[in-house]
């Protein structure tokens, strides 16, 4: 049988995108999640011609006449209405964030200012029409668009949704993720496990990646017996949207879920993709239900989901994936199976380059080199050649 | 008055760590927190000579004695006890993730095996000692360290924890952050602001600043009030460990922040700095609490968090501040003012190279210019010519 390609696979992955709809959350819960409308401004930015320097507040004209000493009016603050200016020769002092005083249209600054006796003086010889003044509409007029739906809510985003007023926000809607462990070795992570034995981990580390994207998922473990298996996964397929499992996808003689997931209704649109590690890889679905079925070794889950459940969510919600980083090989690097080679890397930055360096482990069950490295490179598997100084695209998961 | 500068600043802010202590939290809940013990191997890694393909286990004597037919004694599936050959002419069909069974030395993969009639046959002519199996403590031996004290636990960590049973572990406490606006310009978010008011915005953004970090701040609004500002701000200094206040440090009438800080014990450490956005800002200390008071333009307020509260607080967390990511300038730049200037830009990769590109705004206060750009890149107040190509310290908000 022919392997699907990494780069078919993800095709795959993306054509099967889903849209969860959408809800309305508090607008500083929107961290992280994908805006789903556009935010617009309630007002011109600034609002008003706004002072942006602490200083005093008078008429150019008056100044340009040759006038360089002004008798103080008053002052105004900034949350303080508008103030007129009653005579063009005065001024006002005026405060940082304050609106301009009517009448004025240039405001010196403190620093260049003598006050004596309720009279301010101006060290200048020249000013400048609106100097120190940040003009009503300057940066965004009304209506404008501020921040386009389907843009990652993120902390300059919060920012401006709290100048608009928008305290509830449309965002799009997180699927419900199940997240399912097979295995009879397993145990919980408060158990001592027998000689034979192992703690459950990679459910943890998918939570954790879902974590990462405001997701969260929900866990099951279910032993290696198909009748159980299908009966749990029939259940768990009226309630939840998208389906992670980890294991049970080669060629055990315990690996039955593509054959329950077969039984149940899911159709398999890949099994076996051209990689390593995560070879054994099974993506299927049924109807608007969406099966990443991973296999069970901890690497291949952790780069499985990264580089394919990542992608399909975003895609499903709405944003553009734009996966596009890439490092530069620092070594010469020799994989020959002829499969797409996500190989471990530590990063480095180097006079704004990325620099990837091998970190080799023990083999894709090698879960503790995962804390050594910080990515995966791309390798491609129509080489087996790699040389330092080339460029790849790289995932990386800190 | 000499300005500080910014290498000074953060110098100053760095030396003014603290050490919030220790806390146990469930291993899940740790994601994004300092490691604060070293995570050891509570066992051999892999546990047990592992099978790593799907397939028959034998011995290698008899396939080097010419044996290539081996009649099938059972199956050794994952998660149960040790099986034992009874004949070392026999095999076993072993299963990826079992102990491999005792008297057997090589799996070969169900690829190259024909099963007939409770015999395998196997299609090769060499096979390699230990071929398909993970042999017991090859990634790591009990006892070693696996996660250094004082890492940034991300999902890779998580599994590791999850493994070696850690559920719970020890990480950085964090502080108890007060975030305080001042302004009589400013109303909350769900309030329409009059013509010369605005909605409170820059705590929010600090607040999602600080949630990336997995600080959970709070926050208050001060109106410009001498007393009721000290009387609040006092006893905040007993409750909190941190403060961010974001206006009120220029030198306004109403910027009473200094004054206060003063009055109430807390040593200025340095006030202004030679930066644009952000100049005015007030550093300082009272016994263990650590007070940032940024200026109140949005701009400024944003970026001296991520310049200076974030190292200060990942080297209280324990963790090496290592702001080590740069870019590339696309285009010449200029800037004259003797100032380190924080340039907003859009961030681009190009063959493993960060490029960033220059999204001039309309002065600091313009909050909206955030969501156009990614990212502030750090031009040396020494210089005022930047030119393409050169390399730049960037800090990046997305």
């Amino acid at each position: 049988m022919e392997l699907t390609t990494v780069k078919e696979a993800l095709a795959i992955i993306l054509n099967n995108a889903e849209d969860f709809g959408i809800e309305e959350v508090d607008f500083l819960k929107s961290m992280g999640r994908v805006l789903k409308e556009n935010i617009v401004a309630d007002r011109d930015f600034p609002p008003f011609n706004r002072v942006s320097m602490d200083g005093i507040a008078f008429s150019s004209e008056a100044f340009n006449s040759g006038q360089r000493t002004f008798k103080i009016e008053g002052v105004q603050a900034a949350g303080s209405e508008q103030m007129t200016l009653q005579n063009k020769q005065h001024c006002i002092e005026a405060m940082t964030g304050a609106v301009l005083p009517n009448g004025c249209d240039v405001v010196i600054q403190y620093e260049l200012v003598t006050i004596e006796n309720g009279e301010a003086t101006v060290h200048l010889d020249n000013v400048k029409f609106f100097q120190n003044i940040h003009k009503k509409g300057l940066d965004r007029g009304a209506n404008e668009v501020l921040i386009q739906k389907n843009t990652l809510i993120t902390s300059a985003e919060i920012g401006v949704l709290a100048t608009v007023g928008k305290y509830k926000v449309k965002v799009a809607k997180q699927p419900k993720v199940m997240i399912v462990s097979t295995g009879n070795e397993l145990v919980e992570v408060n158990e001592n496990p027998a000689a034979h034995q192992i703690r459950r981990s990679n459910v943890f580390t998918l939570i954790s990646i879902l974590e990462k994207l405001h997701i969260k998922a929900e866990t099951a473990h279910i032993l290696d017996d198909k009748h159980v298996l299908q009966t749990k996964i029939e259940g768990f397929l009226n309630t939840y949207d998208v389906f992670i499992f980890s294991g049970a996808v080669s060629k055990g003689k315990f690996d039955f879920i593509p054959e329950v997931l077969d039984n149940l209704g899911v159709k398999k649109l890949f099994h076996k993709v051209k990689q390593r590690p995560g070879k054994p890889f099974w993506f299927g679905k049924k109807a608007n239900k969406t099966v990443f079925a991973f296999p069970g070794n901890p690497v291949s889950t952790f780069v499985s989901c990264l580089k394919y459940f990542t992608p399909w969510y975003q895609k499903s919600m709405g944003v553009t994936f734009e996966n596009s980083q890439q490092a530069i090989l620092s070594e010469d690097f020799f994989f020959k199976p002829g499969l797409t080679y996500f190989l471990q890397v530590k990063l480095a930055q180097q006079n704004g380059k990325l620099i990837a360096t091998p970190v080799t482990g023990k083999g894709s069950g090698d879960l503790v080199n995962l804390v050594d490295a910080d990515a995966f490179i791309e390798l491609p598997a129509d080489k087996a050649n790699f040389s330092k100084g080339e460029v790849f695209p790289v995932i990386s998961y800190r």
